[in-house]
């Protein structure tokens, strides 16, 4: 299979570049980002020449316009990229922290340690910028990169990864630190999904279909991300205009993102008063309203109001519709995020503290809220600095994955020639 | 599929007993470990007379001494069981800790607490007193816990499960907390290994053919554990008597379990000394070496001593054979554990600090040893109290699986209607 032998190649250079990588210091990583970032700016023209190849080609297979503004550079965008390199560099070492250990009642001295996770391989869609972002974040953190991106952004990759790689070069570190997966066919993701021994951890950044895709056919550990159908519970005990305003925020800021609410809950006893100035508010954007039986009768006129189908309650829509539903208890909504939730970002709107208190205990999710926007469910506005995704798995670290969560731990033991009776 | 619709029954009781203990306050969860240690006492006879029928049928199927001798339940071992379960009962609360947090810039209250990681299976092989250790370590993190134990002990484990079942309901939690897989077919443990959504974490406790289907066909999250192919490593610097009573610890204490050294590498100049004293003491138990050629050369004449096959450098003995290599350099020791250890438990004998810095840097394992047996790697020895295995994979946990180790996060964030911008 010539995926595999491509994949085990690329992996064999990652683990040597890794095992260099992970006993380097601080100092030595933080100036290979400088380096990286200073050579993205250098390569800008040849970055900006081979992105507008994979525009024409895109244009041509007929891409949507939102993917094909994901999949453009310019000048502005390149910047971005490089500030948000010297943003990583900027941060603490993750590495060598020491978490915890003490002495044993044996003398023997147990210290617990973060090291480098090994080789990271990131899978994700044709979004130029993350590939800058991944390799930050993993240089920083020790961890060698394999990133396989989609085929729609391949020359635009290939033309940053040479860049990041010779800047890896310069500055002392081996340039297999990042490597680009240039074979786009499946049997190279497949591979990829299966180089145990090579590959410590896979992380697909993408939409539904690819997480599905990795789920069922990975056999090196992964750390699912992104699926997000977020929901905002309006209590009975809800400020009205404070629910408002988060719902607002919440669906309309970024309707694309994975924090972005999806399915509003409200209380019955509220809902003839909220629904209304909830509906105004959001026929400034406008946001479809997809509605339970309920909540349609209150709604009955509203243009933007429709019928909800049994599939929009477990939907991630992605986009300025919301579905909404009235709910006669707390029971009943923490039921329904239950039921249709993803652990992602949940929240609840009140002023009564033993209801937010029930809450924040019984709903089983990444990030759950009170009084606030779900959109806040990002690395940067938690204080980790950038992020390579949002675990949405219970397994290593749930929530945004900053530099710490790209860490493994290992003990260190000092005896005195100690031996177990 | 009837394994699938098996176990989907199964994962879905789970999946809302766990709901129920998650959310159970830390007094109740030690008080239904208290009647499970007290459901065993009682159920003693019924026990011993189910164990009686496994051993029977073991003896008929000729299964060897030592796995007869696992297999096998006696009043001491069921008293060590409920000791075991008495003493995790003890254990502070693993769950509700306040990991870290603080207020952001915009006021919002982010705050990271410990939360269960909800449903785990564990599939293990025949010995019994595997399911009490792992049903109160699960209990006590507030995790359901599906056991699939291999058919060889299914009568014992079919009654202590249902002691322990008994004694949940008893103390006022759902008795599905501890469910055991009575279908032992091997459909049984693949849709145990594919049950996304319904199992967050499978624990493999068993040997390497099971880790390696595990790893294989497993679509939930995965822990692997187990392979331990330990290396000593004696240093140039070592302290021989102290470098001989290490060895002997680790290879002869204990020598079934993963912990358990498997190759020593020798530094050459100090073979001609350490090498005959080393085999003269290994020869009381008597313990068999498998020497490389420089080694054979110095132990020419000793019985126990043959020369190594390529294999030996990857085995995992189990048994009381040892392989030995005489190494030019420390460089070829991190070399020779980088290609062949699992990542479990490594050791340096050295009197030389900077020896010791660079062996605990350089080497990538869960527990790193200066001058200690590696036999320590434990959950009781790191103080940790119980296990439910030794992890050697870098994702979520690494080195023993104790209380702590079984736990997921959440991020809790308070506001006061902050709306991202």
């Amino acid at each position: 299979m010539i995926g595999m032998e491509y994949i085990t190649a690329l992996g064999r250079k990652a683990k040597e570049a890794s095992r260099i990588l992970g006993i380097s210091g601080g100092d030595l990583r933080s100036g290979a980002l400088a380096a990286m970032a200073a050579a993205l700016e250098e390569h800008s023209p040849k970055i900006l020449a081979a992105n507008e190849k994979d525009l024409v080609a895109a244009r041509q297979n007929g891409m949507s316009a939102p993917l094909l503004d994901r999949l453009a550079l310019n000048p502005a965008r390149l910047r971005g990229m490089h500030k948000g390199i010297l943003d990583i560099a900027a941060e603490a070492d993750p590495l060598g922290l020491i978490l915890g250990g003490g002495v044993r009642p044996n003398g023997l001295r147990i210290e617990k340690i973060t090291v480098p996770l090994g080789v990271i391989a990131v899978i994700c869609e044709a979004r130029p910028n993350v590939t800058a972002d991944a390799a930050a974040l993993c240089v920083k953190s020790g961890n060698a990169l394999i990133l396989r991106s989609g085929k729609e952004a391949i020359e635009s990759n290939k033309a940053i990864a040479a860049a990041l790689r010779k800047a890896l070069a310069s500055a002392g570190l081996p340039e297999d630190c990042v490597q680009l997966v240039e074979d786009c066919s499946r049997e190279s993701a497949t591979a990829l999904m299966c180089a145990n021994g090579l590959v410590d951890v896979l992380i697909p950044r993408g939409g539904a279909g690819l997480i599905r895709a990795v789920v069922e056919q990975a056999r090196v550990p992964v750390i699912e991300t992104g699926a997000g159908v977020c929901h905002i519970y309006a209590d009975a005990a809800a400020e009205l205009e404070m629910a408002v305003s988060i719902i607002e925020n919440a669906k309309t800021s970024r309707p694309s993102v994975c924090n972005a609410v999806e399915t509003v809950l409200v209380h019955k006893d509220i809902a003839a008063q909220l629904l209304p100035s909830l509906a105004v508010r959001l026929a400034q954007h406008p946001v479809q309203l997809r509605c339970d039986e309920a909540s349609l009768r209150l709604l009955q006129g509203d243009r933007n109001a429709s019928a909800a189908t049994p599939e929009d309650w477990s939907t991630e829509y992605g986009t300025l519709t919301l579905s909404l539903k009235i709910v006669s208890s707390m029971e009943e909504a923490l039921a329904h995020i239950r039921r249709y939730g993803t652990r992602h970002s949940e929240c609840i709107v009140t002023q009564d503290c033993t209801a937010a208190q029930r809450f924040l205990r019984e709903t089983d999710a990444a990030a759950v809220y009170v009084n606030a926007s779900t959109r806040f469910t990002d690395g940067g506005e938690f204080g980790f600095g950038a992020e390579i995704g949002i675990s949405t798995q219970k397994l290593h670290a749930r929530g945004p994955l900053g530099l710490r969560q790209l860490t493994s731990e290992k003990y260190l033991i000092l005896g005195e020639g100690q031996i177990r009776s």
